[in-house]
């Protein structure tokens, strides 16, 4: 069985990893950590070259947690919602964990659009996350 | 640490109770179960009795599954994501499961207001299934 879990270097993207990390030992599932991004002109060299740094620390706290898993830095010019939701569907996932946003007390009562997307969409159960 | 569900007699609702019940054996979690009605005019004898028989079957599959447990019928005038997030911040809850709906093919894009309400305000994670 497999967990798939959205990754950016936020507090958020952080509370979601934690989490995974935490099932994966629990339900001794793999982890698939992914980071995605849309490329192109947006992303500039220092980007591409902090998100590697970032992807290569997040492999060594699998290893060090003990756990068999993989990351995969995704620049495939999609919205992470369908990358997330294309991962778990190749890897028959079990669930997929997403880390969400606190809403503040005057914050919107809106989802953001890829949080709703991997919800409505995901093959498998979807357990979201808040920053502590 | 206790798991709270939202359960309502649906399909969504039944997933989200056996989904409830799988991580209450595996996490050793004591369970609430949760149906919320409005109640008011909107609320008819025969269905209040309907709600009273469908919540002592839940009851019985809690007993069965050997899970600590209990099952409140909630009739207080409050949205079901009010009544959920209330009850789990009073038994300061480790996680909430909730039932969607699965998306039609031309289904549209937004996730219920209830379903949306829990993501944003609940005090701990949010795990949300699909029925199968």
């Amino acid at each position: 069985m497999t967990i798939v879990v959205g990754y950016v270097s936020t507090k958020e993207g952080e509370a979601a990893l934690e989490r995974a990390l935490e099932e994966c030992r629990l339900r001794k599932n793999t982890l698939v950590v992914i980071h995605s991004d849309r490329g192109g002109s947006g992303l500039s060299g220092d980007a591409a070259r902090k998100n590697d740094d970032d992807l290569k620390k997040v492999q060594a706290r699998i290893a060090d947690a003990g756990i068999e898993g993989e990351v995969r830095g995704l620049v495939r010019g999609k919205e992470p919602a369908e990358d997330l939701i294309d991962v778990a569907e190749e890897t028959d996932a079990d669930l997929i964990i997403i880390g969400l946003r606190r809403r503040t007390p005057v914050g919107k009562l809106i989802l953001g659009s890829n949080a709703q997307r991997v919800l409505l969409d995901a093959p498998c159960a979807v357990l979201a996350v808040k920053a502590r």
